[in-house]
């Protein structure tokens, strides 16, 4: 039997919002942050990757969470993958309170890619995951394919310095912080975000002006496009 | 003698940038995360002052660097007070890696706001600063008065939900943020950034329509105003 992988995170002060819980944008954070060290513990992080001129790229993304963490609240995040398919591999979560109780879970999907070509590889070419994979089902339903979104209102961005990560295209987590930004403030005391969903299409650039366009449709639907029209990110939005 | 707080920090990879360094923001955010940390050691940390109906609010800040820290990096972080006036204390720190070098070092001053009238308060009469203080010289010279600054180019930005913390307004190292962005992108890999200096002038809130202008003369200056022109923070960096 393979175990999960624990690791606990403190939010600090950086990490919250006006409510002293973390932000969606946090949260997202800590647990790409867990899928990091977890694999880098197992033998294919990013560093592994990279002798093999590769990368990971995360093509979808759900959390469902039953509360935010506080400020200053230390939380344990589990972790295990659950498939390796040709394409894309299944990496799990759950996120504890220290005291037992279950906060949240979560699932996201993979993909690696040549750093070269940016064209996806074949996982098990490149990595032997022997002994790295159990078979236990995900603990909340699988990040879906979020359809095409027709935005009642827009913003533009243009991809700055700070929303660039060590991969050298925008953070999955910045497309987040955009699409928390077009709510309305009231959204954020006086609602839960009981799930989110994201959908990673095309990789964005420094200095690539975008399109956030917002759909109120009961979800808060998302999507963020180039200038040329084409879709690189969309996400869904669950209200409690 | 009293004696220095140390604290030591992992540098994440959502902490760097394309260089693989730890961003100004992020070093930033570290050193006032340490101050928050050793204000509550000391017994009196926001929650201390809330009990009085008072915060602190940074007015005015510099970090110098010789380098910045790579990710996975720890750094230790030493800090200690060397002055409580009426009006501002000074916290001071350094940045150390764990071989035992100094990667640099920071100066802060901070005044006492009443939380309903957001006006001053005397330190002294709230807290009991008795055997907190070292009247150890500051590392660097102290965060000096920027001068009005006349930008030759201007961007426009709107106070959003992820710049508020849990003061309610903008946070600190927002205003870098927005600053980083706006320097040619070119400048991140082929200079280096010696010391910054920031002057936080007036709170931002929610919705604040802000011009950020930039004069590049030789340091880069930088002045953030409200639609009415009020100057809110002023900013220098100097390069190497």
């Amino acid at each position: 039997m393979i175990e999960s992988g624990f690791y606990d995170l403190r939010i600090e002060p950086r990490d919250v919002d006006f409510t002293l819980q973390a932000t969606l944008v946090t949260i997202g954070d800590c647990i790409l942050q867990v899928a990091g060290e977890d694999a880098d513990r197992k033998g294919w992080g990013v560093g592994d990757l990279n002798l093999h001129h590769a990368a990971w790229v995360l093509s979808r993304f759900a959390v469902e969470l039953k509360r935010r963490p506080r400020q200053h609240e230390t939380i344990r995040i589990e972790t295990w993958v659950s498939e390796v398919g040709r394409m894309t591999t299944t990496r799990n979560f759950r996120l504890w309170e220290m005291a037992g109780g279950l906060i949240g879970a979560s699932v996201s999907n993979w993909a690696m890619i040549d750093l070269s070509t940016r064209m996806p590889l074949n996982l098990r070419e490149v990595i032997a995951f022997n002994g790295s994979v159990r078979e236990e089902p995900s603990p909340i339903v699988h990040p879906g394919k979020i359809a095409r979104v027709e935005p009642v209102r827009t913003v533009s961005h243009t991809a700055a310095y700070s929303d660039i990560d060590f991969n050298r295209h925008v953070n999955s987590m910045k497309y987040l912080q955009w699409i928390v930004d077009m709510l309305p403030e009231t959204w954020h005391t006086e609602r839960h975000c009981s799930r989110y969903t994201l959908n990673f299409l095309h990789e964005v650039h420094y200095g690539d002006l975008l399109q956030i366009g917002f759909e109120d449709a009961p979800a808060s639907l998302f999507e963020i496009r180039t200038e040329e029209g084409t879709p690189v990110c969309r996400a869904a939005l669950e209200w409690q």
